[in-house]
């Protein structure tokens, strides 16, 4: 590129003004920013040295066209992004570096504090939700949920045993998705990730909207219910006391998990070991007060009118309701690789004890609240349980907030696992690859506010409530147990391992009792909401197959082939569109002039008076640039110049159109609204146009 | 600009993608658009001269560098704009040629249609905005109002002789706006401006609401009361069925406007002179039957009790409410040059007809009103009198209708002022310029959508309440008025023109009686939201002047002197950031090779070894080319990116840095949430760094 110097009528001498650029060509640019402190002396003034100065403390140099950036680097900011990056700061911390990355191994202790507060707390829902499908047949017919729990103990017992098997064969990692993509093919791959991802998001709602109720229940236990339905009716209907509370537990866990919480277990030990102890308690107390005839209810028990008998459908429905205790029985085999080792022995040890304490639990309030006759109220059930055992006393008050801290934390298991399924769907190029990308805490961090937002969602949706939001929750659970007891079934058949037809004979009696979970699950609760789940899978695997398309085809498009190599350069001529000729406009036409040796300026004119004024001012000050002005008599400014730059285009279909747009930056933000939108506009209508590129020259207005 | 073949390791070859541009350099640029058929033979194919042919028909050249766009020509858009495009014709209608502007004169019957609405139609409310304060002192109380609409009609009588004298006097319009600024100075015109402004606003919103309970009220009265109470009952508080009706009022007005049928009168003539002949039936129906001793009142009158005795508090108080009949005496004198020749002359008979005929009918009505001791109810006062008078039947509905549809009207008056004034003002650049260029009905549609859209916004606040919104109305009215009057005694002073000594007097009178029921009606309205007006005038006037400020400052730092002028080229280097080494990233390299001599290419790096098959590649496809990798340890992109190009700049403060950034426009819209926003996001960081240029070198996706 020769910057000749163009023949110009007019007077013209190099500018002082700060917009101007008399060109300076006799400093050559330094890319490494090496700039040795000899060079000082040749310099125009210190003040340049001291900038590369301090360049070079920001950029270290490693090698050549090789740096490194300081981390603290900020570039200068306006008051909001500044603001934004202190409550940043505050509220996620510091920025980490790549290399901090660090995968703590777990003791048995911790894991099943982390793996397993999902599993073990999902006994204190699990019995009442049962519970509920029962009171259409009346008080008596309650008691059925007993025998219903010991059938569920049984089922987790197989459950477990067969994710014991998987723990054995996937030492890194066996989550749903894995083995059934390895074992099974693609599609039932994406069949489990599709289960798994609502699965982790129902695990969430449904956690928080339990933990909220075992809050709003000790209130009430305290007396302070009146409390509770005054808030409540001065709230909208959409937003009570239990969805509000919700609201500000799944804003805790998700700013926690940007933070990077993830693995530090040692938080998450204290609330799940004061559970399992208090339950443990509340167990052992309790049937003690029942051999020795001292268990009361202390709650009021409603007269129940049967309104149909004890169905088999009835049966079958509390089945599928109390069947949801056994969800988070999967999340060790996810997790093997964060154990100490021996890593599978360790896991399946742990998967061990979470599965017999999580039985243990289900079976023992179950018997408790059929023993009193106990029926769901404003209060849970785990709530009238306890104030029978313990007393509405201390013990109860501590025991349910250990229950509320627990649930709250099983939420955290899932925000464990979905941002760590899609961060692995998103490299498969099956989700956004956003979803792949770590944020400021090494988190994953689009997986975290995902979870969080559509989870609020649902919860305000479903206005909070465990009830409703149980009948989505189970199908996703049994499906991806399916789909993973089938594909270890397959993978035992093919690996042929030593042991193998035990542990193939282990998980198909998991995959025939799930799938009969699974059906039993759907057909039940297909009406209450169930529907939804079973229509939402297909679709979220109908998006994931066109997300996978999309990058396909982007990769496709983009990877280089010798006969597919863009030319070296370009052919390329310039197109500056003014609205009048100023100092800004003539910037434009100079840069314009620098980059092409073809430039047109144009002007859309709505005025012929004012049009020949800008011809005048175009003869004196630019009068070496072919200058054309195009009239619109309809007013249009965008359309006439789309128009006309298709119409040059077409007489040299391979150039470049370079448009040189001069574009305002005002000096306040507000000051924006004070002029028209033309650049932003024209550069949306450009858009579509091949081989069209649009640079904006910024003039900034100083005041 | 010499497009030299960089010597280039790896094998390249023309492509035949898409998206490679092999340089053609035989065709030279035709920018006028004038190919000859006799090039035909030289050109490539057919389709290229059949295109060249379609533009010459789509642009008309006139001369060298002169072009008229044909009218309906119009880019090539996507389903969305197709869809807009159609929508907006059925709507708004053809767009029309800026020639087509024309200014139809009007008779005095049309005039009086137009610009008497506005005053004609107050007297539908002012009647019963006048008792409704009386209320507070009993049925007793409500005879005053007939004493006050007396008042008023004699000030009504001053104010209407007065502003004939300044039709008279600015025969090319008279607004407030243009007498206080040419006679009393920049900042009284200002005043009045933000008095109109907020008056016109409020015409239409409180004409609207009257208009609206124009139609509930007959509903009312024909026994429909249930369906509106019932409607209201289902609805949220904020959006009763007033509201409701009122919206769909501003929404036809507005699209109407938009259409441009502000100066087709014939449409606005029927409803007016409906009103017209209705009320004064209304009148002499009423007074007969009163002399008859027939006039009974057909409505419940409530028993009221009195809480205050009859003050003089209160009577001013009433009669502040009912001065809101005068708002509108001042349309006249704005629109002078649209009448007939001789237009003063003509305009001052109708300004007087009008005068009169909304003296009459409010002295009228409140006449009736007060003899059958009416009180506000739930149907309008205008609608209890009618009843009486005419009885439940058709004559009734027909007057309810047409008082409906003149109180509609009414506010168009305010749809043709409020654009006008707030052209006026953009273009004395008071206000965004966005309010003085013409849409495509050549209406001024900024104006015409601001005002739909904050009278919207008030009726949804008030609840649509006439009662509500007339405590703001006023103030602005009042103030106007003063300083017009102000101004015009200022005038006859100055040009001493023959007559001068009566016109001074008489507008000296209508002055000091405006100015003392400003004060009435501030004082007495103030804590009833008048306090809003007196706040919102000095901030309106102050956002007035920062406009001015700012465009005061851009015209100056725009302005081109010999000194400032920017030199003819510049000094300038490209930097292309990548993310990869692909055929994007490619291309944009070629493009900045095309543009300048100097080019870095540069890559933030988060994984080093990502960065060094990245560095591989660059050797292989444009070994040329400086390739600089940038670590970034906490994963940032933009901000060390931002810092190295200020790093870069510090070098050569004077060149400009362009920024080559590859585009992927996705084939599908939703397709771009599947990229990541890099691009526009460093372009918003750039945005604050002068000299920076930003190219986007679009790769428009196929699939």
């Amino acid at each position: 590129m020769t910057q000749e110097s163009t023949p110009q009528p007019g007077k013209r001498e190099g500018g002082k003004e700060q917009n101007s650029l008399p060109p300076k060509k006799d400093t050559k640019l330094n890319p490494d920013l090496n700039v040795s402190e000899s060079k000082k002396g040749k310099l125009p003034g210190d003040s340049y040295v001291r900038v590369g100065q301090r360049y070079k403390r920001l950029f270290q140099r490693v090698d050549s066209g090789h740096l490194v950036a300081a981390p603290g680097l900020q570039a200068s900011k306006g008051m909001f992004g500044r603001s934004y990056r202190v409550l940043k700061r505050v509220v996620i911390g510091r920025p980490l570096f790549t290399t901090e990355e660090v995968h703590q191994r777990l003791t048995k202790v911790k894991a099943l504090a982390i793996f397993g507060s999902d599993a073990i707390s999902s006994s204190a829902y699990a019995t009442e939700a049962s519970l509920v499908v029962l009171v259409a047949a009346g008080n008596m017919a309650l008691n059925a949920t007993f025998f219903i729990a010991v059938a569920i103990a049984v089922l987790l017992s197989v459950i477990a045993f067969s994710y014991r098997q998987t723990v054995y064969a996937y030492p890194h990692g066996g989550g749903s998705y894995n083995v059934a993509r390895q074992n099974l093919g693609r599609a039932f791959g994406l069949i489990a990730a599709a289960a798994l991802l609502i699965d982790y998001i129902m695990t969430v709602a449904v956690s928080i909207a339990a933990g909220s109720a075992a809050v709003t229940s000790a209130l009430i236990a305290a007396g302070h219910g009146h409390l509770i339905t005054n808030m409540n009716a001065s709230l909208p209907s959409f937003f009570n006391v239990n969805v509000i509370l919700s609201l500000i537990f799944i804003g805790l866990i998700t700013i926690g998990n940007l933070r990077g919480i993830r693995e530090s277990g040692s938080i998450f030990s204290v609330p799940t070991y004061l559970f399992i102890f208090g339950f443990s308690a509340l167990i052992i107390i309790g049937l003690v007060k029942y051999l020795t005839g001292n268990l009361h209810a202390v709650t009021p028990i409603p007269q129940l009118i049967p309104t149909q008998p004890l169905t088999l459908w009835l049966v079958l429905r509390s089945f599928s309701a109390g069947a949801v205790a056994m969800s988070g029985t999967e999340a060790i085999s996810n997790g093997v690789p964060v154990f100490r080792p021996p890593e599978s022995k360790n896991a399946a040890t742990t998967l061990t004890v979470m599965a017999a304490l999580l039985g243990i639990f289900f079976l023992g309030l179950s018997f408790l609240s059929t023993r009193m006759g106990l029926a769901p109220g404003n209060q849970t059930i785990i709530s009238q349980v306890a104030l029978a055992v313990f007393g509405n006393n201390g013990f109860y008050f501590a025991f349910q907030i250990a229950t509320m801290a627990v649930l709250v934390i099983a939420a955290n298991t899932a925000y464990a696992d979905f941002p760590r399924l899609s961060s692995v769907m998103a490299r498969d190029n099956f989700m956004p690859h956003t979803f792949a990308s770590r944020g400021d805490r090494l988190a994953f961090s689009s997986g975290i506010l995902f979870l969080g937002g559509i989870s609020a969602l649902l919860l305000i949706i479903f206005r909070g409530s465990v009830d409703s939001l149980i009948h989505l929750y189970a199908v996703g659970v049994f499906l991806a147990f399916t789909l993973s007891n089938s594909g270890m079934v397959v993978h035992w058949w093919r690996t042929r391992e030593k042991g193998w037809k035990s542990s193939l004979i282990i998980n198909a009696i998991g995959a025939v009792l799930t799938v009969i979970i699974l059906i039993i699950v759907v057909v039940t609760k297909f009406m209450l909401g169930a529907w939804i789940i079973i229509v939402l899978i297909p679709l979220l695997i109908g998006l994931f197959l066109t997300i996978h398309r999309h990058y396909t085809a982007v990769a496709d498009q983009l990877r280089l082939t010798p006969e597919h190599l863009p030319p070296l350069t370009v052919d390329q001529f310039a197109l500056v569109p003014i609205d009048d000729v100023n100092s800004a406009s003539l910037r434009a036409m100079s840069f314009a002039r620098t980059i092409s040796k073809e430039v047109v300026v144009i002007h859309i004119s709505t005025s012929a008076e004012r049009a020949e004024r800008i011809k005048k001012k175009m003869e004196t000050y630019a009068g070496d640039l072919k200058f054309v002005i195009v009239e619109s008599p309809l007013r249009a400014l965008i359309q006439p110049l789309a128009v006309y730059i298709d119409a040059l285009h077409e007489q040299r279909p391979n150039a470049f159109v370079t448009i040189v747009l001069p574009e305002f930056i005002t000096a306040h933000w507000w000051e924006r609204f004070l002029h028209s939108r033309t650049a932003e506009n024209l550069l949306q209508a450009l858009k579509k146009h091949t081989n069209v590129a649009v640079v904006s020259v910024p003039y900034h207005l100083e005041k």
